[in-house]
């Protein structure tokens, strides 16, 4: 049934963790991807899919029989079935869902109350909760009979109506006198987050906080479960991909080998809104058509007013996104910026203004169209500073992620001003 | 003396956290900032600086005092010294050395010893280890006496020789019965790892092992510290930031106040980088000059070819590069990317170059443009998808990295194949 697979490839296979069974399986096309697929157990299938991206995670399952697609629901954790939400037919979630313990469900029922980014859809149910009339003694009794989830170092107290009411560390109980109470050890930096706060908030609060985890609580102060730096880090390197992929225009799930039509109909559409901004540039080329016609050295050194202007904006551009990330670019201080950048793109204008123009004027032996050039090069230098520094800020002003949508917008801007300026200088000095 | 700071302004600064602190400073251009760094105390200093990217860093230890700097100095930690230690006038990098402990020592000589990306140089000193020969209730006993230093949930065991010799979860020793051997708690999946791998896979162990921290030995398996999963989590994020600037040709420290004089120099560099590239995409359209002369409706069009074959290379570029980063992409299922590449390039060439081709014949009202632009299309998305394919494999094997130089390279190929062809084809068909 597997010719391609020998016997010692199947045990190795099944020998991987979940983590490496998925990134396999993201590695090989359809048919083998398949084949590797069809020799995982229902029990690891879920785990397998909960690690892969939702293109391939699609692939898959869509590939299922029906009766394997129920037995690996009848299996998944709570996380798994979050996450796998809008993959699974609704009655196969609904079925999983009643056959979980209480706990259970209200982990996935709590999940699905968040959106993606934020905190109360990845948080872990699977922690350690303390009424806070206990004594330190009392306490460690009760924690010698329970397993301790991974990335413990705090355990939650709730108080009488079940509300969390701080948090204590583990180091410090194991330190405490045996009958001291409880939450007499209570930190005084309530380590907790709201499960309604976004992920990259908890990202920079995590960095800060010098945990291993924070307690979830919602806003009526219930405690819904904790956030460990494990699953932080995740979020983070999938975000920092996500990033790079956005800039090109592809989706977070965009899988290696998914098939022909589907890629390029999803990649069209990045094509087709690029279109029109070439399309701009060829209609500001297009008024200085007669001009062209007398003077073709305008047409050849074209390219070269356009690539400088974007390189020069796309470094401004990426410096004010990063501040803007990071914090430290906020109006109060964009001014400041502006300035700065537009004398960096001043004196980097007057630099390679020089050398292109001498360069231009010698390769067309006629100074004038070196002094067109350089001139064209120092405005549009000068403008696309102060666009990578404008464009940015006014996107981020209408909550528009100035990462996706910002090197578009500059490389339209440079490539119309700089194609503006060169031949309109050009039709004043040269015709 | 600090005309522009309210007391009450002050007051709030020397609340901040240390992290808070950086990045106000780098928010603020350079008088302000230096007035509010007047206000931070010599023990919060290093601090301070740590948290800081290195351009901002430089302009403030350049601007302090002799007396201040070798008080500041004097008061670093052992991974402050580590982190600053090029910035720091040697003569008081050695003194601060001298009087620190035997411990301390011996932790930023082992951290010298390594790359900034390798674990040894950002490891923590701060951990416990504990003689193997002990029993469970021995330790319980030693650990009540010490202080936990945050992210602990492994215990390092050494020993008789003083090597690494595995580790216990703390939550074991807490389950355990008091005259157990500690030795018998060690974990199967021993966690530790070496000192001179790559940060970058230190990241993927650290999510698939969830533990808070990992302990860190040598070639000889002497135990020289541990990683925790926040001086990780820090890492990722500072790489992701990076990466995006990279690609922009900007350095990592690159400050947004920086002086005008030094980043214009900086982004010179990248500006006749990118500046051969473009000479070879007019060098290529200048093979053309008659026909241009001719038809001047091709040098109105050419961006238009130029960007749909860069817009389109990058997305397969960036996707090949994340296969890369991955690892699910590699020589031997290149092939089959390259392939499927290649017809997403070819269906996405045809539809495109049939809207452009007829847009371009109807502008022109000359049906052999729209045949000669369509043409060039078709053949640039094709050669930027197997470029997008080839190059970054290649960089790959060169250990290059593509995603540094991988995004020039692309649109050069692009830009002259796409020129070579357009005009190509216009003097065949259009004179």
């Amino acid at each position: 049934e597997n010719p391609v697979l020998s016997e010692a490839t199947q045990a190795a296979i099944l020998e991987l963790p979940s983590e490496d069974v998925a990134l396999l399986l993201e590695s090989l096309p359809g048919e083998p991807r398949l084949k590797v697929w069809a020799l995982i157990s229902a029990e690891e299938r879920g785990d397998v899919l909960f690690e892969m991206h939702d293109d391939a995670r699609r692939h898959l399952i869509n590939d299922m029989e029906e009766s394997d697609l129920r037995s690996m629901a009848a299996r998944l954790s709570p996380q798994e079935l979050v996450e796998l939400n809008e993959l699974i037919p609704p009655k196969l979630y609904s079925r999983r869902l009643k056959l979980m313990s209480l706990k259970e469900q209200t982990a996935v029922n709590t999940a699905m109350r968040f959106e993606d980014d934020q905190v109360g859809r990845n948080i872990d149910s699977d922690f350690i909760s303390i009424s806070e009339g206990l004594t330190s003694q009392q306490v460690m009794r009760l924690l010698r009979q329970w397993e301790f989830p991974s990335h413990t170092d705090l355990l939650c107290l709730v108080n009488e109506e079940g509300l969390y009411a701080g948090s204590v560390q583990l180091t410090d109980l194991f330190n405490a006198h045996p009958q001291q109470q409880i939450k007499d050890l209570k930190m005084e930096d309530d380590p907790a987050v709201r499960a309604d706060m976004h992920m990259g908030e908890i990202a920079d609060l995590s960095y800060q906080n010098h945990h291993a985890m924070m307690p979830v609580v919602d806003e009526a102060d219930h405690l819904l479960g904790r956030i460990t730096s494990q699953d932080i880090l995740g979020w983070v390197q999938t975000e920092a991909e996500n990033q790079l992929l956005q800039q090109a225009g592809l989706s977070e799930d965009e899988d290696i080998f998914a098939p022909v039509k589907r890629s390029a109909k999803r990649r069209a559409v990045w094509l087709g809104i690029n279109l029109c901004t070439a399309l701009l540039a060829s209609w500001t080329i297009g008024l200085f058509e007669a001009t062209l016609e007398q003077v073709v050295a305008l047409a050849i050194l074209m390219p070269i007013v356009a690539s400088m202007g974007g390189i020069a904006g796309s470094q401004t551009l990426t410096l004010a996104i990063r501040g803007l990330a990071l914090g430290n670019l906020s109006s109060s201080n964009a001014r400041i910026m502006f300035r700065k950048e537009i004398l960096v793109g001043l004196l980097n204008g007057i630099v390679w203004s020089l050398v292109i123009g001498i360069m231009a004027g010698l390769w067309f032996r006629q100074p004038a169209i070196g002094f067109v050039i350089g001139a064209a090069i120092l405005v549009n230098l000068i403008f696309a500073a102060m666009s990578g520094v404008i464009i940015p800020l006014v996107l981020d002003k209408f909550k528009i992620d100035p990462a996706l949508s910002g090197a578009v917008i500059l490389t339209t801007v440079t490539d119309v001003i700089g194609f503006f300026a060169f031949l309109g200088l050009g039709s004043l000095f040269l015709v």
